[in-house]
């Protein structure tokens, strides 16, 4: 491919991504969008909308960009938690290191790269764009030091910045650990593969053990149920309602279990499914019995202190490590009930299971990465299947099939990716939402890396020549020829996967369509859809685009302008989306950034081994010696972010928790909040309207992207961190405004 | 090499080991030797010896073999230690398992591989040995089934014994703790990287710090001092005994850093260096400070109950990670004291230094074995030295060299291997004297398995066929023709290697030669050394032939027998080393179990994987699809025991903890041992005899066998566990029967 081959490429992607923002900029003005795009507003406000009309609405305006631009980091961190935080720390991390890597690369290495080869140069448009890779430089070139120079100083560059956005976000982290104090789930671990005993319950046996070996700080427990079982007898207690009358008492002090206020304006409170023995005795046995058989051997217990839980969420209860399972409990919705019932000694066998399964997916997905590279190597394709040679004789059509289609079908296959992995992750047996997508994160992170990268490279190369891979008696050899022919591929496919895919997210095609279906064919009035944010999709894009750049960094620098343009559009959009679109129900506490810091490390270390092949391929030993120092210094320093960063995001230090402990004791705040550990976890939300009037109603119920997870009760999920009381008193029509301006 | 090469070999060896034998048993009959062959009885009785003369002195006799042989495991046990009981288990394991493999192999496999080909076989003594490998079976072969059988029969039986015996340990290890209760290990944690601050010395930042957050369980603690600095000021101490004349007042409770009775016999005792302010500023302020300036960031913390001690030790305590580490303390003469001052900034870096300098040595070290290489394959190297043709027509001097010298070359090059990686795990930081060791064993562990194993397969191939590896397109095809051609070589191995380090083992010609340079030489009347267990050299010599056993046993089932030679004769050895010999000073507790059950996973997984390599190159599809199930069993597995085992060796559990601690209790042996505690550490044993004649004698003092640990008094080391009381009463008319008989 060729400059202008690259040039029409990057003229559709810019066309296409200059309509989606126009049209963005409209459809947001559009009052019947509003579920769409301010979801994250929406679920703060709940406030009537004016549906009038104006000519002003048509008209596609910037205004939009000037407002997300303009919010502070507070903001951010207010409407996305500290995970979106971090989400655009990632972002802001690329947009600094490459704006230096282009710095350096456009003015000192690519000048090199060009006149590498004593040649004829024809006219820019029509340079072949291998003229501007490394594999240019002639071999035994005296220059090559100047390419080993770039990569130190992006390589010191890199780890500077990535120490200091370690520590911030490590501190603000903390900072996250110390607000949320008044969540219950500092204070509550979550105790797995409960022993079966056939003298007492389940219950009994928390009770008895916490009792035995954690007296002083035991406070209650609340049993985990199966699901299915408990919602069918919840229906059966409703209809058993009306015979028995239960007392107006004050809400039993204990593990209470499911809370359901019922309708017709009464005070009276229908609680019979209390776990405390002494409370179900009182009136309905025989639903307890029922209940008891339903238990699962897992649950929420509650310590006094917050300290008192760590503890007993980090040492080895049992002789038998299979028994009396503990772990820190998540927050209340970020819990997922589903998996906690799996049986423990089940999830070791799970685990393995969805490895090997991750591992069929990578392998079957090479499939449509051939197809691609295909595609992308016509040349070779056209000498072996002479039929396609009439087709493609055009030079237009040329252009736009190397040019474009190669990437947009991997990125149409990689779509499906996500879900998958996603699946994968549920099945695993996660025990909280936010870890399971984290989990998904890992993998399609793996995936990417593998399939697009790897597998491009290495695939590309078989093809091109027409025969399996010979001798690859050195890796990284093997690397440093296949890499930089690979340059054009990925150039395209930061335009196509990057730009465009920043494009449906701004405009949110799925989300669009699902609610003109229910506007105006279900004729439905309720706002249908309010999603969280896909990190495990958007996470693994951004650091994958992050490493092609480190890699093309010096090999091929004509890469680095596009991926900068990505990085700046990313940072706009998706500071939009965190402000407007998403709602933030659980978060993982920036636990996102060290998965961000490894690949990136990795990264550079992939990037100096590459180098050091290519230096050794163009003869110059001096700049690959001078190349080894570095991956030992790069090593050295991520060992030490490993010691001085990463137990933070693994475990809560003591000393903060204490502390805490401390002032809620002095406030005497302590018995208050004990009083509210019993209401927190509610395994079955009272989610039918017509049973529970009483309750704030939920704004509405949809199933997420990932058909997961359920927008519960806004109000009860985040107490006093949105701001939701000093935006409520506003007047409609300034919410009007601040919607659709 | 053929049969009678082997025969040869396998006749040296014998001949070597029963002069060894023979030679030990009149040996040890000499008094002059008691020390070198009865460390462990002297340690124990420390009577007078008669050096009364008898012919029977003379005469060689198996009555140590009876007696080794008649031994029960408490008695291991009491002189060994669970790490003792430990070894002797891998040993039975694999006695057993190899019994099983053998019986199968040699009567289902070995026929099918010798009659493998239509061929007309050769006299047996001439037969060359390739025709009992499976490089022997003819491609396609029908009977392949029957390697396959015998492979699922050998992982079966391996994965039920490995199952009990881990079980039996882990119960063994639960004893141990409990055992173990009047420990004061178990009480303490010892503290690293200490914050260092302008206004207080680091013991006052100790007192705060544990006062402030572990208020209710914080007992004393005490400082660790830079080493040679306090040995200095202890002299400087004595010299101003007579000036200062300190009161005879009760030892201080508190940290008491050195104890020292001083000569003459009166009870005044010399208390001068307590760490607590309150006992220095009365008498002796000047050496305080002195004293300030020599600590170390680092301090051994008591705690009241065992349990808070184990929580203490593993909760991240403060938010920075590299400031105020815990860990739980190693049993008082475990401690490696030097190590203990190493900042703890310093500690990863010297980690991955260590990693590097391993790695390095690890491929210096493929010199030696590319020299055994050569002697193996002399037809290979005539071909190349012509001169060498000359000096190798002799057909016994062909069978001498390449059937015996090539592992007796390697044996001796491998005699550097344990000191140099004991002197890795030293720097490295370790703070134990037992994880020194155990990080040692596994360090030669890798060493050997990549050296003697991976080296010499894939060299062995590689000067065979006089070029470098060509298109190891896939590595397990690469290894199934390398490993079966590598049989002959490896079958002498265990001969040398494993035989003939039993007889040196036995006989001890070190420490022989060092008693005699002490007694005849020096006229030293003292006992000059008591070695402790070397199980950083035996346990990877032991495990690499059982891998050695595991991969050749459907490939070349002779190796078997030879095998099974050597794991009794180990088991014989080994327990009259652990009953006579060697002293336990310190343990690990059995941490070795997890080494030897990943290392046998590893053994089993390998050999399936070449099995598969190995079944394909013989074209049957079928028993190769038939050995990837195999795998995934294997995996699983090893999953399981990792979640059912490992936590046990890891951590302690908090049940047993708390219940020893309530047992304690309600003794009312809690005050007690609290008093023991400022005893318990001391960071200068008092080892000079002149200085402190009132504390009991140490029997002697000697660097160990890599120059570290000293032994010291006894009595303080294992109290209650040796059997000392019950044998100090018998006469030395007895002693001395028992010693040589």
């Amino acid at each position: 491919m060729d400059i202008s081959g690259l040039l029409t490429s990057a003229g559709i992607n810019t066309g296409f991504c200059l309509v989606a923002f126009a049209l963005y900029s409209v459809l947001r003005k559009q009052p019947s969008n509003a579920s769409v795009y301010f979801g994250q507003r929406l679920a703060q406000l709940r406030a009537k909308r004016n549906d009038h009309f104006s000519f002003d609405r048509f008209v596609p305006s910037p205004s939009w960009i000037v407002k997300t631009w303009e919010a502070s980091e507070e903001e951010i961190l207010a409407s996305g938690g500290l995970d979106a935080v971090v989400f655009l720390r990632i972002v802001v991390f690329s947009i600094r290191i490459f704006s230096i890597a282009a710095v350096i690369c456009i003015f000192l290495v690519l000048p090199l790269n060009y006149f590498g080869k004593e040649m004829r140069h024809r006219q820019i448009p029509a340079e072949s764009l291998d003229v501007f890779t490394i594999g240019n430089v002639k071999e035994g070139s005296q220059w090559l030091w100047a390419h080993c120079l770039a990569l130190y100083i992006i390589s010191f560059s890199a780890c500077v910045l990535l120490y200091f956005e370690y520590k911030n976000i490590t501190s603000k982290r903390l900072d996250y650990i110390v607000g949320s104090s008044l969540n219950p789930s500092q204070f509550t671990i979550l105790v797995r593969a409960i022993p079966w005993s056939p003298e007492e319950s389940y219950s009994d046996s928390v009770r008895n053990f916490f009792t035995n070996y954690h007296a002083s700080s035991y406070l209650s427990h609340q049993m985990v149920y199966q699901t299915g079982a408990v919602q069918k007898l919840m229906i059966d207690a409703a209809n058993m309602y009306e015979m028995i009358k239960c007392s107006p008492s004050e809400p039993h002090f204990g593990s209470c279990l499911i809370r359901c206020g019922l309708c017709g304006g009464t005070k009276h409170s229908f609680k019979i499914l209390s776990g405390e023995p002494e409370s179900i005795r009182g009136g309905s046995g025989f639903v307890n019995s029922d209940l008891r058989e339903k238990e699962c051997g897992a649950a929420l217990v509650f310590f006094r202190t917050r300290y008192a839980a760590l503890v007993a969420a980090q040492v080895l209860q049992s002789p038998n490590p299979m028994i009396w399972v503990t772990d820190l409990a998540p927050e209340p919705n970020d819990v997922y009930w589903k998996n906690l019932c799996i049986p423990y000694r089940l999830l070791w066998i799970r685990r393995l299971l969805t490895l090997l399964a991750s591992i069929g997916f990578m392998i079957v997905f090479v499939i449509p990465v051939t197809v691609v590279q295909g595609l992308l190597h016509l040349e070779g394709l056209q000498k072996r299947l002479p039929f396609l040679s009439g087709a493609l004789k055009s030079k237009f059509i040329i252009r736009i099939v190397t040019g474009y289609l190669p990437s947009a079908v991997l990125v149409l296959f990689l779509y499906t990716v996500p879900p998958t992995m996603y699946l994968f992750s549920t099945i695993e047996g996660a025990i909280s939402r936010s870890s399971k997508k984290k989990s998904a994160c890992c993998k399609v992170l793996y995936f990417l890396i593998w399939n697009v990268f790897f597998v491009n490279v290495l695939l590309g190369k078989v093809i091109e020549r027409l025969s399996v891979v010979s001798s690859p008696k050195d890796v990284t050899a093997q690397l440093a020829t296949a890499v930089p022919t690979q340059a054009t591929f990925f150039m395209t496919y930061v335009l196509s996967s990057g730009w465009a895919s920043l494009s449906f997210e701004l405009l949110q095609p799925y989300a669009l369509l699902c609610n003109l279906f229910y506007k105006f064919i279900l004729r439905n009035k309720e706002d249908p859809c309010t999603l969280s944010f896909p990190y495990h999709t958007e996470i693994p894009r951004v650091l994958l685009l992050g490493f092609l750049g480190f890699t093309y960094s010096i090999m091929a620098p004509l890469i680095l302008p596009f991926l900068l343009v990505y990085f700046f559009l990313a940072y706009l959009v998706y500071r939009n989306q965190i402000l407007n679109v998403y709602v933030t129900m659980y978060e993982s506490g920036g636990k996102y950034w060290p998965i961000m810091h490894n690949t990136t490390i990795f990264s550079l270390v992939l990037t100096q081994i590459i180098a050091i092949g290519v230096f050794g391929l163009k003869k110059s030993t001096v700049a690959s010696a001078f190349t080894i120092p570095l991956i030992i210094l790069t090593l050295l320093f991520n060992e030490y972010c490993r010691h001085r960063f990463y137990p933070i995001f693994k475990d809560n230090a003591a000393q903060v928790l204490i502390e805490l402990d401390r002032k809620d004791e002095l406030c005497g705040r302590m018995e208050e909040m004990y009083k509210k550990f019993p209401r927190a976890y509610s395994q079955f939300p009272s989610t039918s309207n017509d049973m529970c009037k009483d309750i704030p109603l939920p704004l509405s119920h949809c199933e997420d992207r990932d058909g997961n997870t359920r927008l519960q009760d806004l109000e009860d999920i985040k107490p006093g961190n949105l701001p939701t009381q000093s935006l409520v008193v506003r007047s409609t029509l300034e919410i009007e405004e601040l919607n659709l301006k």
